[in-house]
């Protein structure tokens, strides 16, 4: 199992198809493909220059949306995850 | 539903015809032109470095003005949404 | 009407020729032209990295001095105003 | 015995081969590869900027993931070791 | 008159013959001159990250030094002054 | 003798050929090496931005290990030391 | 007499002969010189971000060295001055 360090989180890619999820095509600004992807595991956060351990948004199970540059990916058993900051992330995409 | 994290903002952009928006025409000082649009969803705000959040500025429902090169696209049922951080918006368009 | 996010200021940019304002010739340093301007409407004020909102020096107007190539412009029935940070502004030009 | 300072950590490297390590295949985004190590030792941590030391969240014998452009190398005895800072760690991985 | 904004000063810099001003010949290290100016107005003072007015060094009517390139020329009544931030001078030169 | 400001060590450089140093053979990731030396002379810190000092965490006589890229160099009565930041240093190499 | 701003010090350099100079030869890692000079006047320190005026290390009168590309030269009746911030020398040079 993976722990993420400081304010990183591991998510599963959604296939990079542009397929209709929930309603949202997916198509960045800058022509590469914004991306979704499921939380698998959020780490416990960052650390402020004062000190303070700055809480995580997202949670484990919640649906993300995220450029598709960003993190790093692994491979595990066929799957894909990607590794990253929370800051990477633009939005959770929540039901309804 | 899209809830954008931390000071990132969503907003459904008005088409790019560089229409009269309640008396503005917008062009920007780059050549670029700057956009007006409807806020659709606010996230929480930034925090800061001694772990305050900072509140949002920008509500639901609020026409905004922001660079059109700010955020990244994506579109829905047809619409097109942009999210990007709230300090990319310029200012708030009120009426009179 | 528009209504400046944070730190912002909106300007009413005087005519570009290098008239003597108030006996003030406007050429800058590196060839761009230092400009004058009436400011229109101005932001809360920037929150700094401890949560406190810095307070804005200029106000509604105002006339001030500032570099050329700051802000963005937008046209507004046949006038032009310029968006910018307050920390773009040079001086505030008083009477006397 | 090496005794890292700040916030680095000494990190006894696992062969390059893409082999399969507790499940995980490691590839990193860039086409460069993603790391798997063991803690050898580990710094007090970094100090902030209002002099506070910042804990460590890796230990001693953590099997730890790193991307592979990170840090400094050492030979050591026929052994590679790794110095590298905490923040170029990113995860733990922890068995189940 | 002119009222400079933040930490910014208002110099009426000397003639760049390299005359000897109280004893000083000024030449600067990377060929470009180092000048005097006599202080005409000086901002508040900026403002820190916590909120604090930092306040000014110099005053009106000091003579200082500082570098060619630093600020922005405006001309009034053939009279040059420049517009700098009070971080860009060197030292105020005083009597005996 | 040599104070070494804020936060700088004087380091005794140990002569650059691959030895064998308490089993450390050192060469660094990008191809230049990594180097050993004793501190010779600690400055008493940085100051942080809360004007705070920060304590040093070496100390006179201990063997460090740094990049040979790092601090300037100076020669003494045929000695070299090696001038430079803290934060330069990479670990403290103690005995067993 | 010259009162430096802020953290600058004015430091009377040294001629620049490789000549020994308490036992120091000064030949810098960049193969630019690192140079000697004595304090002349010292400014009141750095303010930090908190509004803290953070005090100097260097006294007048203190012997220093500091790289040779630091700060900007100054001529005063055949002597040669050098105007630069505290964080540019490296150490203060003490007897025994």
């Amino acid at each position: 199992m993976l722990k993420p360090l400081a304010d990183r989180v591991i998510i599963k890619a959604e296939k990079e198809t542009e397929k209709n999820v929930g309603g949202i095509i997916l198509t960045s600004n800058h022509q590469e493909q914004v991306k979704l992807g499921t939380v698998i595991a959020v780490g416990k956060g960052r650390v402020s220059e004062d000190g303070q351990c700055i809480p995580m948004e997202v949670n484990v199970d919640d649906t993300v949306m995220f450029e598709s540059y960003a993190g790093s990916k692994i491979q595990h058993d066929g799957e894909e995850y990607v590794v990253m900051h929370e800051k990477d992330i633009m939005a959770i995409v929540t039901e309804g």
